[in-house]
């Protein structure tokens, strides 16, 4: 979707503890790194940080366009950032919290639904730092990503990358275990702010 | 209520833009500085900060359940803070888009259901930098104020604190006219920290 010729640019940002920033010692996450980076080029920004500890794509499914709603409410360029799939990968009594072929399903309703009216990027899920739930994390973004392909949407994988960056791993583990603290989370902002589909990328006009 | 004995604090800041933190250079406002001081302090605070531009108490009335169910779902120490108010005092087409009987009988429905669950504290409306509407926002807070003291509710009148502040002043004029920058919001989460009801006082123990 173009985007309307106005300079007042809000973005939602839904997703999991990632997108929240929890653990981040200044409470921000790579979410409020990215618009703060925005900001200092210039950028009228305002971030609305919609990540949930714990949530799924079906939770983020279910209450998405509520939460859009209610920030969309007067004439501006509207942006929407999804950026989940990590919990859905986590067992539950044996079983997967959310299948993989449910899992993408919900990351197209989402997405088909979000652009009729708004700006849409895709962020891959993040690694949690337990190698067989990271596994999957690997093949379901394989999945998400084929699915952004055939809907040509703008999508960054980023657990590989993650999972083998050294200075990615030693700060979870000099976290909490599973989230990263300060430095993680300005790694997670680099890679966001060089990807050339970003909105506001350090490459663009 | 009492704090549940766990040391994962989660709080839900609803409320307008100077909750939301417009304009703010670093975008976290004043609830991301607070939430930065508590985790500096060694609290596991994780921050929800669902303040909207433009919202009133009618607005966030309608939002603040739904947002706050799908954000506590494991257990937690649940924490609720609300400040809204002064865009209720704005004109539109003559009349008060919300009137000041409404704006008090908001405020206590939501704290009044909020506090059967969660930790709950009130920061009064902000000014908004023009005459007549912070001279009518002064007199919304006197209301909220009483209001507060007869549900024995903790809450922090900022208005005349910051309408009365020279670098308040000063730094809205050098923002966007309304509200404040980076300044600004450090002297909000300042008042806020000080203030001896905050969960995460500096005076606390």
């Amino acid at each position: 979707m173009d985007t309307p010729p106005t300079a007042d640019h809000r973005i939602c940002f839904f997703g999991d503890s990632m997108t929240q920033g929890t653990a981040d010692p200044q409470c921000r996450g790579w979410v409020g790194r990215v618009c703060e980076a925005a900001r200092v080029r210039g950028i009228d920004v305002t971030c609305f940080n919609l990540g949930v500890r714990g949530d799924t794509s079906r939770d983020v499914r279910q209450r998405w366009e509520a939460e859009c709603a209610v920030r969309f409410t007067v004439p501006c360029a509207t942006h929407v950032l999804f950026s989940f799939g990590a919990n859905d990968m986590t067992l539950q009594d044996g079983a997967l919290r959310v299948g993989y072929d449910e899992s993408v399903a919900n990351l197209q309703a989402m997405v088909v639904a979000a652009r009729q009216r708004h700006a849409v990027l895709v962020v891959g899920p993040s690694p949690v730092n337990e190698p067989e739930q990271d596994e999957r994390i690997v093949a379901l973004c394989r999945r998400y990503e084929a699915s952004a392909q055939q809907l040509q949407l703008p999508y960054l994988p980023i657990v590989r990358t993650l999972m083998s960056n050294q200075r990615w791993r030693g700060d979870v583990a000099a976290s909490d275990g599973c989230h990263p603290g300060a430095l993680g989370y300005e790694l997670m902002a680099s890679l966001v702010q060089r990807w050339p589909a970003w909105w506001f990328a350090d490459n663009a006009a």
